[in-house]
């Protein structure tokens, strides 16, 4: 089996397995010869993937969960996996932080530090608030599990109904006695322009919208709109990287993370454990896991 | 019987109870005549207890956690309850807030927003981390439920080993593997000055400390020697306020919030509750909980 790695940092990590490891990090041309699995560098642009050749590599494994750009650009032919059980923790522990930052209000104690100043102030906080968590995915799963302790009530949502989930036919009556909401569903038709303005229109004066998921998912022009009335607590944004000169970034009670859901340094740990499983089903001759593109 | 109350707010809170509430705020010369109990207010300091006539107050009850500056200042014959089961979980919440922005590092993200700028970075995020807690009280109880969803592996030390403890003599060893450790001690004789240049010294670089309990249990100066090496996030601090011109404001890693772990808005709502609990406790005749100086 020949497989490539993006860096010799990653073909260290392997170089107990039984197989030839090649250093490519996808911004240079393909190697010759047959790859039976390119694992696919976390910062690449998936615009890359449109040069390679598809018939010289069994399974290209993706990094990130999202992969809404990849079924554009990979030639037919090809074969993608998405890196599924690597970033759902680290992008629901980001959530908590952009939720626990906005309903502490930790960007204003932020602001008075910078100026050395000793500036209490009373914020809602976690406890006892109605909290709307729609996607009950990988995401939202790790979400539910670290907002147990918050002593908040946590209302999920998702497409479909089921036990102590409800319907997003359900969603607008949810929305007025919410404190906040947490978007942690995938991009799809149905979840475009989810959060626009008659959406935020039902939220009650202060509420905070937190987005882990696309950024497609929220109307940022409504948010704009919004002038501060809700709180927005986001990490994905429509467009993105965010130009410098958006009106968002000055809107009152936005906080803004540059899309760094997953990058928590024990990613490494986790997507080469999600390798290694995929190595180990090739080499069985099974079909590898979560491909997504193909 | 009759009490005092803080303000007209509070009056109206407890309308339905048959008895006379005046309103009192700590400021003005007690009223006349005997107060079963005085509701202290929340922002006013312990130094004004000292003008009490305490032989006319059956019991001043707090409505924070700390008590450590009352006994100075109650006058001799003064009954005085702290505030248990109100703050707790609001500081416990706090901690989790500065702890997720100093390990996520949503201060330099907060430092980008101001700029306008996207600037993406990796973070150690707490997933996998070792984070010692010292203090399983009430804090470090509801701590414990807020950090089990986190996939960290949480030691907890306390000043008597038991199941699951560590006790606090075994702390010198776990320093040197944490990640992070977040102080929930009581300030005592023997956790006055518990995080000194040795305690420091034994975490390893880009460890953070996070103390929600008492400024006097770190040495301030020992934090600002060490230049920012480890990361201080913080709601106490000595001195307190942070005066102005402290080198603390500005040591890199450092993230400050002005003593605000109580002030969750939720909180009226369990000083509520503990005094009704103490209202029907006087009026069955039973002794009041939580009397901490008497």
């Amino acid at each position: 089996m020949r497989i490539s790695v993006p860096d010799a940092a990653w073909r260290d990590r392997l170089a107990d397995l039984d197989l030839e490891v090649i250093v490519w990090d996808g911004s240079t041309p393909q190697p010759d010869g047959y790859l039976d699995v390119a694992l696919w560098p976390y910062d690449v642009a998936p615009t890359a993937l449109a040069g390679i050749d598809p018939s010289r590599i069994g399974l290209v494994q993706g990094q990130s969960l999202g992969y809404d750009s990849v079924r554009e650009f990979l030639p037919a032919g090809g074969r993608y996996a998405n890196a599924v059980g690597v970033h759902e923790g680290a992008t629901a522990e980001l959530a908590m932080a952009l939720l626990l930052t906005a309903t502490r209000r930790m960007d204003e104690f932020g602001d008075a530090q910078r100026e050395r100043t000793w500036a209490k102030h009373w914020a809602p906080g976690l406890i006892g608030r109605r909290i709307v968590l729609i996607g009950v995915g990988g995401i939202g799963s790790e979400l539910m599990a670290r907002l147990a302790g918050f002593g908040a009530v946590v209302v999920n949502v998702a497409s479909t109904p089921r036990d102590d989930v409800h319907g997003i036919d359900e969603l607008p009556a949810l929305l007025s006695s919410a404190d906040a909401v947490v978007i942690a569903v995938p991009l799809t038709e149905s979840t475009v322009g989810l959060v626009d303005a008659d959406f935020l229109a039902r939220l009650p004066d202060g509420a905070v919208v937190v987005n882990v998921s696309r950024g497609k998912v929220v109307v940022t022009d409504a948010v704009v709109a919004e002038g501060g009335r809700i709180g927005f607590a986001s990490d994905v944004f429509d467009p993105e990287p965010l130009p410098p000169d958006h009106l968002l970034w000055t809107v009152p009670h936005t906080i803004i993370t540059p899309h760094v859901g997953g990058m928590s340094s024990s990613m490494a740990t986790r997507v080469e454990a999600l390798l290694r499983r995929q190595i180990g089903r090739l080499a069985a001759g099974q079909e590898p896991d979560h491909v997504v593109v193909a």
